[in-house]
């Protein structure tokens, strides 16, 4: 067995490893009984661990030399063993006992911050947010010895790979000047159409469910591998051959829950198109997060909220729940989905107020790694970067820094993929469109078999065998820029052409 | 640490991958989209291997050495060394390259058997069910030479510790003598009543599942801890703090699926009854086969098919289905679910011929193993020994050898448990009743708090403590016999007192 032979039988192991792992997380948040959650945590560590260990095992490394001197092998497996290469340095550069420290950490303070939160107290989460951030801080510092990158670059590169904040700060400084004059503009154009109809419920969560299902088929949701259930939080999940995306039901409102199920199927859409002969093996997995958060707004953004989605969207949604008048109406409908509000809570934000929400965090956690802001001071600058993007300040810390769980579980590095998707969401749908006028006229219709063919070609069935930037330039003729993405928002929110 | 101490965490550590694996079996039967399947069988494959290494990690028999000469352990944790030491012996018996044929085979004849089983063809069956057997008898052969076993009681061991095929042949032959005149008894008994009124259909399954549902609770099932779900094949698995047992519905019939759901509440009673302090010890673990079928057979036979039950609970049943008329009555009730008719399917049997059905299959498998008879002659001997034990030939094998996945997936030894358990279940509950008259009594009103008292503290707690004849001695007064079962027959099917 060659090197290669052998790395890739390795990384096959671990996969079945690393689907198990998905499994029992999607069982976590969508079915298990409380009083299993102690002996679960006790699972999941164990395996997570065993993980661990077979990623770091000695073998690799050599595997790895070896591979690299063979010259039989082509451009797939290459980029395979750079994904490999990647992957092992990162899990080896971390001791033991600082991944240990840190689980226990992040652990303990997640559990904190939820009553923290419910009681608005910063004050008391305080100490254990200090650990949670000095031990990633740590962390930071370690893989970015090996890496050559700043501790938060080092974050940052395990939720987007070749990501860099000196390129983050430029797209997000040339936004955040743009967005808070744009956002007023937007208000106003909203402000002088009349008053939008309210929808009147109840909507049965059966009939809801039937609804979402219907959409993720005409998506191209393949159901003989994922699913669709219920969580609080929903997210896409699950494991290679199973894609389990979940949404949560109001019976008051089923506008939201419809368009997170667009949402979840666009991650969906993304893990179930990743190329088949390189499943279980690193380059068989989705690029990153921003390119995987792209495919959810993607779908969610570009081609759900778009008129012609809403035109043949209403009239399937007013069947479904036998509504009538107005309110049902395409033009009510794509009003509803695209109406700009700026608010306290960032998972609440529209398509235009969302980047502020996630500047300002980015802003917030690349200054407290690095050290460059006390973390008591950090209620008060949210303040003040609230005001300075988007006008408002919160009346408490539950609806401030305290609202979102990734700090205090030690998703650090992770805020600025969410924009940067919605960025390359929108250049990779201008690019889309521009090359078979055919997707925005099979939205129109409820076919989306157009999109989902250009999807696959130059997203999806690439895994990770290009870096994001040459994803993008092959995709779109060019590295990302923020141009797009604001002659999409003045197009959709100030009817300019 | 001392030894004990080492070899608890251990089996703590080993608790917490049994756990994880039996979350993803229940999630293969229950929710898993079909697509998944093969993915999943490389999951559990991979986990039943790290399993298999940790059980016989070399330190495991030092430190059982070791503990054993340790002078301050108590009867519990005695009775924990002697568990480990027979999972340990057994698991350490089989050599590596045995496990993995044994697999594969057993995986080809099981999904070979499901065409030869539509096609009732068993000699398209024949080879691998052959490679099957020969398998079991090697393995039977190396586990019975390290435990001074034949090698059918060896396998036969795994299933039921400390059962011996010489003491169910005296139970059993007992019973072959009894069981046909006392069938043609019963069904003559039955002649003599009127006609039983049809239940009227259909029956929503929501209904169905909500009435299920409530008389779990009724027994004392703690949804804290555990779920209800559907899969083609009811079962009751999942986890430690996680006991999910599954149903089928059928809109025209609730009647089996409601006592289906009855049986599988017995089984998880058990497993969530099991001893805390020693959760993910062997100790801890129920006692084997025959006592989990007899709980299942308790609650199911004993406690829910007598009158008392079907007093309490045939309005509960009319007043969930809106039923009317003599078919809903408490004894209409009770004669629906106390029916005798001999036939050729096992899993459709009622309590009186279910006997016959397993002790045909044990005698088959004991002479199979005992290389006393051919394989290829197996379709005859079954033919044969239906017409002797049940009066009835089946008229194909599909309806006769072919029937059950437990031989071609290589599950033998494990048919006589059944039958031991529906023996067991009889002790037991006469013992109950006698303890504590509060408990028939408390069944007629639907509260099952006493006879769930009685069984905790006399088996679930007891884990596995003591051995299955030292269980059955301490809470009935003698080990199993057949006298109490057959008792029980002649009161409910003859109407003898």
């Amino acid at each position: 067995m060659t090197a290669y032979a052998a790395l890739s039988a390795h990384f096959s192991r671990l996969s079945a490893l690393s689907n198990a792992i998905g499994t029992l997380h999607w069982d976590h948040a969508a079915v298990m009984p409380k009083g299993a959650a102690e002996k679960r945590g006790e699972s999941l560590a164990l395996l997570n661990v065993l993980r661990h260990d077979m990623l770091t095992d000695a073998r690799v490394g050599d595997w790895l030399d070896a591979a690299d001197a063979d010259n039989g092998l082509g451009a797939w497996e290459r980029a395979n063993l750079r994904e490999i290469r990647r992957v092992y340095t990162v899990e080896t550069a971390i001791p033991a006992d600082l991944v240990a420290a840190s689980t226990r950490a992040t652990s303990a303070c997640e559990m904190a911050w939820r009553d923290a939160r419910a009681a608005s107290d910063f004050k008391g989460l305080l100490p254990r947010l200090q650990e949670v951030l000095e031990l990633q801080r740590e962390i930071g510092r370690a893989k970015g010895e090996k890496l050559g990158l700043s501790p938060y670059d080092a974050l940052l590169n395990d939720y987007e790979p070749g990501g860099r904040s000196a390129a983050i700060d430029a797209l997000f400084d040339d936004l955040a000047d743009f967005l808070p004059g744009f956002t007023e503009e937007a208000m106003a154009a909203q402000a002088r159409r009349p008053a939008l109809p309210a929808l009147e419920g109840p909507f049965p969560v059966e009939t809801q469910k039937a609804l979402g299902l219907k959409m993720m088929a005409a998506l191209g949701f393949d159901f003989d591998r994922g699913r669709l259930d219920v969580s609080t939080h929903p997210f896409c999940g699950g494991s290679d051959d199973d894609v389990r995306i979940t949404t949560r039901y109001d019976e008051a409102d089923f506008t939201s829950s419809l368009m997170g199920v667009l949402h979840e199927t666009g991650h969906a859409l993304y893990e179930q198109g990743r190329p088949r002969a390189f499943m279980g093996q690193p380059v068989g997995e989705a690029r990153g997060m921003s390119v995987h958060e792209s495919q959810s707004l993607l779908i969610e953004m570009q081609a759900c909220r778009s008129r012609e989605f809403l035109a043949y969207a209403a009239p399937v949604m007013r069947e479904a729940f036998g509504g009538a008048g107005p309110a049902w109406e395409a033009d009510s409908m794509w009003r509803r989905y695209t109406r700009v509000a700026p608010g306290f809570i960032r998972v609440d934000a529209d398509e235009v107020t969302y980047p502020a929400h996630v500047i300002l965090r980015y802003r917030l956690e690349k200054a407290l790694i690095a050290d460059a802001m006390p973390l008591a001071e950090l209620p008060a600058a949210w303040a003040e970067g609230m005001q300075a993007l988007l006008g408002i300040t919160p009346p408490d810390d539950r609806r401030g820094c305290l609202q979102d769980v990734h700090w205090p579980s030690g998703g650090w590095g992770y805020f600025p993929t969410y924009t940067l998707g919605a960025m390359t969401a929108a250049q990779l749908f201008d690019a889309a469109v521009r090359a078979d006028a055919d997707i925005p006229a099979g939205i129109a219709r409820g076919d989306f078999q157009p999109l989902l063919g250009w999807l696959r070609a130059n997203v999806h069935g690439k895994g990770s065998r290009l870096s994001t930037d040459e994803l993008l330039t092959e995709a779109t003729g060019r590295p990302l820029d923020a141009a797009v993405f604001k002659t999409h928002l003045a197009r959709r929110y100030l009817d300019k052409a």
